[in-house]
């Protein structure tokens, strides 16, 4: 529904709150970023402004677009969404067959328009520019090691680091990007562009997703399938961890700077993240969270009158419960998606008279009614308690909580923006007491091995795609520790 | 997923494609208008702009609001979203405890701001603002009679024409309003304002849908309920054929200028119009629109693999669909939503090139795949045939059609735009031809009683919900020949 | 300098202050309108879009534009700027070989864009477009009795009234425009456009100024002939008290609708209102403007250093007061043309601590300086008292005030939006009260003799330009008494 | 005359093109940039958005602002006008009682957002900010230099370089801003903020001006006086060639990175840069102007019926000449100032018809006269010309051309973007040669003395203001030499 109600029990995706951010009632987990590339298409910023729009749900907050025909680079970075950076004439000026290009979803607060990326600098062999998504670990101790040998910074953006490393070797730039990518530690997908090259690389876990295309001649690489989708281009394959991608005139190079260590690509992409559209590894997003909901089904069934998500990201699942327990899915909340800067925010009074920010709940369908109500995730609880709220206000008798993740507890080191541990409602506080936190009369979470088999779906005894799930059990792929200079969320 | 893509499967109201219309490749039937009335409300302004934005989706080309004391009118209308058209200031500056309101939907290619509603005038005693829903089948006969006789008129809407009746008219407000609406023949929501009195009046038939509520001491009116939830009022009831409330200082005082004729709600507000999370006469509309899914899997059920829906409007028909067949529903098509009047369109070109305009289909869901495409209705049958073929270039073996709606023959008198009857496919072709012309494997509409049925639910033994069903039966509530003079489509 | 500083000594129109109004510090009278118009060039849109622009200063609050190819009408209206409302491709749709538009200065502070001209109409014999300048006196009497006969306003203009005037008539059209325009008292200029004609007329005074240009074929019409300037169009002559134009197919026909009373042309456009490259019975603005501060010198010589004029407006006049005394011209006063409405205006704390809202003095000028400072009126005093401290506070020693209109101590009812007699300081003050009032070291008034002089020029002996100077003499050149029911100022 | 039309005679400032450049019929010089410095103001970003309004004219461009308490820097910087890149939100967030701000005026054809000032860094010691109005003639060679030992850049800007420079010393913030300063050659005002200190250079010529003044406790700095008189501050003196002023908590500290050089403050400032409203070494520009007038009448008298001056920089000088000959000062050309961005440019073919761009002489003023022309300066020459057969067209008799400079030969290598020296008219054509070219009946340029002279004024004996006159000379004051790497025009 456009950008003002997109009422529950259709999907919609919850980060596509235009503009909106994730205050207010909303304690959701902030997304990273998404970057797009483009090789060899003689309209490159137009493909990837219609790429980067795919990708809108993965940062909302800046967009920029770095292009280039093989010399001098023509960019173009602002805030707000890509619709809204780009105009039809500054589109029409980045004239080129080669671009790099990247949403934000800013994690530090610091949503200054320096930080938006592709970041451009110019060095001894000319222009460099890079995007990025995910998150530099030991950044913050390589930028000090850079400053004090008389470096200077223009962004708080972490991807500035990869530009002063590569630009202090003196080596040629495949092998003093290969030198600078060993020196990183994180989970990262990164895109780097010169006036002659183009190199893309995947952290040696894999631990952001990265995929590859192809449209006629040209290579395409996107953080999401459904960029290719709308496009209409070919996928090709997921970037490899550890990989490095290099194309030049002469096509494309593959190589890479680190051995693979063991898969991990990050867990909340499926249950959360990325679109429904998308797929993962082989799978599409959608089936898989049905799945996911079936799984639910079948390990915490429950008797109730009606299915419920909650908008947008949880409406797959609840599908997928409701297929597979009988019970009706029906549309008993509804989001509010007032979406953009302009749109005018209720005042404190006028919202305690009952006009809804955002979600509200659909009385006609739940009272009198035992509900199931599934979500992706329990964060700090603020918002799982007053959704069952609405619900019980509307008349709901019942209502029984399905989480599709198990239940977070562990900070994020490769891109997602968590909060301190202490607000972590799972980290301190058993189920039964976020039960009662949330005033459900019941709560389960899915089971670690139902996610994964949930992921896996048919392909599960074979199943490659091993899944990062540190926020769950706290196991880390990297290294984590840098004597209290390690950084977490998200570098971008 | 706010203003990019809307994954299929994931119902968001096909008309909520904000500011880029119906063109392009969707020859869908266009929204009327929608309006919002408010009295006794210290913000009537507020409360108006959050109602009127739920009633967004019946109207994106502009919106207005004109609201009072009981003394003068503060009133402003725009060009554009609801929105766009107010920001803060504008908005703080309409003080007032009781206001009307409208978003209205171009149906005659005449986008002038001067026709944007609230139409206000000043006349003998005071002033005097008017905002409708629906048509006027005797107005250009009206409009003359009162042009020979000196009138001049400052729109092209018709709703003008109410104001002169009662602006000629020697009698009291009420008296004189009672008089104007018996010589207007049509379908139509009437939310008429003075400088101390409120009109709220429905056709002897009831074709469009208005309804009442209560927020404290204020009294609501709005073309769809979900205005009512969003600003948590309590709904009442709907407006009677015929019926018409004189809100003053001393309260509502119900009356009506005509006899009630049979009740004959349009059907297409259940099958496509009105937001799934609105209810009409006692029901919720994606429990309606799962029912008709249900009912066209009982009336015309097909062997597949998976059921997919057209988005928006036509998803919770599919989920019904799928839960009475047990087919799975998956997410085949997304519809692109590429919102607003700033989004730049691919050029022909990259279309060509496989840049996708708005819908397109999910290879990795329908690849091999038998496809059961649930869609609310075919107007010239180039929308169905060209998503028929998406879906088979993305590889699905068979696809198969069912529409929720009977054939579609006839002109609406009552505020739908509709084409031409010549251009309207099923005027001229039957069933199997229809099915070669989009090229489907097969085609099956739902009986006239199957909608019936499927509208009236539970109660359908005594539902007294008459429908209008003039677009598939020819059989017209009210008189519709003027000798020449009748108009069709929409008034506002 | 383009919008922030105009320095005085720098003429560049008191009226240009884009969006920022009169008010602040300002008391000084407000414009009326300008209208202009096209009758046979192919580009009327255009050439309306540029002499509008010339017009700019004669209204800043909204402007208009209705063209025709002898068809239907477009017309595009709206709040602020010429600039603002049309941008290129409204213009571009605005196809037509004729047209009207308008420029409007709100006097009343009622600012709807509903008032915005020209007034469109719909009446029996087609589509009907009104621009005016000016007053009618008697429009509220005529306008209840049009009410009392059932007919409805949409706007608080009196300009509607002449369209119901013309409406009601069973006449041809310019029979029926002739009949109205003989029951209307006022000063004005009127361009009236049907499907197939054009009308000009001007009121039997001949109050406010249009004047007639030819471009190739094509006749233009405007409310000053800087307009035709801009456009490269050849100036033919100004339009006569009490004449009608009629435009058709068959070219320009002389007609009038009442024999010709006094000539009484504005003395305030003489003295402030039109542009200084303008020119009024053909003598230019600026050089008549020199001839006022010349005479001012004659009448009132001062002793002293430098001479100085409150921009904009009295440039000229300071320009011609220091030629013919000898004293220099310097930079005592400058401007700070604080454009539009994206402006940020300084606090009052900052005002306090020295940020000037939009006039300071030039310490190094006038420091220690005997100034003459130049203005063409007062009104209520309060400016002119602010601009003599602003140059004592930056050490003047001594400020001498010349003031190049006769004391102004009656309202207008020609188009001027004027005070309440109460408010004009000089309907109730001494030449000597006033002087001490604004604190000046002395004070002097032209003499309505050497006005009269002045704006005659080289022509003095056969000067047929007969002035209005009612608000300095109270000699009303039409009736202005009508019951209680006449109407002051501005009828826009 | 906000923005549409200067009237000749009415000087506002040649560079006042809101937006609309020097292109089109205007080959005039480029103006460079403005800086203004804030330290010990509770409103610093406020009294700064008031002072870089009143530098507009020296940068249309961008606008930028850094601000800060003491800690972190807050600062925006924009495309456009001052008051287009800050709203009120903007500008209350940036809360701070020191900043620094810049307007651009981009001579390089390279307008990209990343090159507005200020620019900011982060480095070993925190954050620095630099402003710059100037030009580092060595430039080029020190950035390859910086390159080579892996400096990274992300600006064109040359101003980037001090902030390397600084940052790769190991000394002290003060101690390594001397040394980069020493480093650098060529004619600048920096402003430079760290998070506790303010740092005001001026180069060992004195070329650009740079003035202090106090407010209260604060101390501020402005490229030009007038922002001074603008928000009320007491103006206390110029910078001193090689001076370098240190603000900290303990105040002001005066100090001198070299030994000041002969003074050789830029000649096109007093020419025709600087607004009328400034001082410069203790002159008022408009004064200085008049007088340049008034030698040019001393030197080269012609008989003649009106003075007219190019506007609007040359009117103050029109006037000095009429004002010396008794030959009357009239407004015999009109500058059109089509301001901003949105004004629609005519189309060639209007232009053909007569629509005029810019500029259009009187032809009441000027036709059947001999007309005396005042201008600023002869650059290609194809104005002048243009200008000289406006007035002919307009029925000038002859045509007589005085300008207030110097033939204009050289590049400049201070800040001003010259053309190539073969495109200066003056570098290869005698004055009898560009006469013919530009049509006029006689034209004579100040001389050099005449010009020192008229800005000395009354102090010509015990003048100490020294001028460059490269440009006219070719008499450079530092060395412009190094190897091909030096660089021309403005390093902003």
């Amino acid at each position: 529904m456009s950008d003002e109600v997109i009422p529950q029990g259709l999907w919609t995706g919850d980060y596509f709150n235009e503009g909106s951010g994730r205050d207010g009632i909303f304690d959701k987990l902030k997304e990273e970023c998404g970057v797009f590339g483009v090789f060899g298409h003689p309209d490159a910023a137009s493909m990837s402004y219609y790429g980067l729009h795919a990708l809108q749900h993965r940062g909302e907050e800046s967009a920029g677009l770095c292009v280039t025909n093989g010399g001098d680079f023509n960019y173009h970075r602002g805030m707000g969404l890509v619709k809204e950076v780009f105009d039809k004439d500054r589109l029409a000026s980045l004239i080129g067959d080669r671009s790099i290009g990247h949403v934000r979803y800013s994690t530090s607060g610091d949503s200054k328009l320096t930080n938006a990326q592709p970041l451009v600098f110019k060095y001894r062999d000319g222009d460099l520019a890079v995007a990025t998504n995910g998150n530099i670990v030991n950044a913050p101790k390589i930028r000090r090691e850079l400053e004090q040998s008389g470096s200077i910074f223009q962004t708080t953006s972490d991807t500035e680091v990869i530009a002063h490393l590569i630009a202090r070797s003196s080596k040629d730039f495949v092998e003093a990007a290969k030198d600078a990518l060993q020196q990183i530690v994180g989970g990262y997908a990164f895109l780097l562009m010169t006036n002659d090259r183009m190199l893309v690389a995947s952290d040696p876990n894999g631990l952001r997703p990265i995929s590859m295309a192809r449209l006629g001649d040209a290579y395409l690489f996107s953080s999401e399938t459904c960029a290719f989708e709308t496009i209409g281009a070919e996928i090709i394959r997921d970037i490899e961890p550890g990989e490095m991608l290099v194309l030049d005139k002469n096509g494309l190079h593959e190589d890479r700077f680190a051995e693979p260590q063991r898969k991990a690509l990050c867990a909340m992409e499926y249950i959360y993240f990325a679109r429904p559209d998308s797929e993962l590894n082989g799978s599409n997003l959608h089936s898989s969270r049905k799945r996911m909901g079936r799984r639910m089904a079948q390990e915490s069934f429950v008797d109730a009158d009606v299915v419920t998500g909650v908008p947008d990201s949880s409406i797959s699942a609840a599908i997928g419960y409701a297929e597979q327990t009988g019970i009706p899915y029906e549309l008993g909340l509804i989001k509010n998606k007032y979406t953009g800067r302009t749109f005018i925010q209720p005042s404190q009074e006028l919202r305690e008279q009952g006009v809804k920010m955002k979600l509200s709940a659909v009385r006609r369908v739940v009272e009198g009614m035992r509900v199931v109500m599934i979500d992706d995730s329990i964060v700090r609880g603020t918002t799982s308690r007053r959704i069952v709220n609405l619900l019980r206000e509307a008349g709901a008798t019942e209502v029984h909580v399905r989480i599709t993740s198990p239940p977070f507890k562990n900070p994020c080191f490769y891109g997602i923006d968590t909060p301190d541990s202490r607000e972590l409602i799972a980290s301190s506080k058993s189920i039964e007491e976020i039960r009662k936190e949330i005033n459900a009369d019941s709560l389960e979470f899915i089971s670690p091995e139902g996610l994964i088999e949930a992921v896996a779906g048919n392909n599960v005894n074979d199943y490659k795609g091993g899944l990062c799930m540190a926020c769950f059990d706290n196991d880390y792929p990297t290294r984590t520790d840098f004597n209290g200079e390690e950084q977490f969320g998200c570098s971008c």
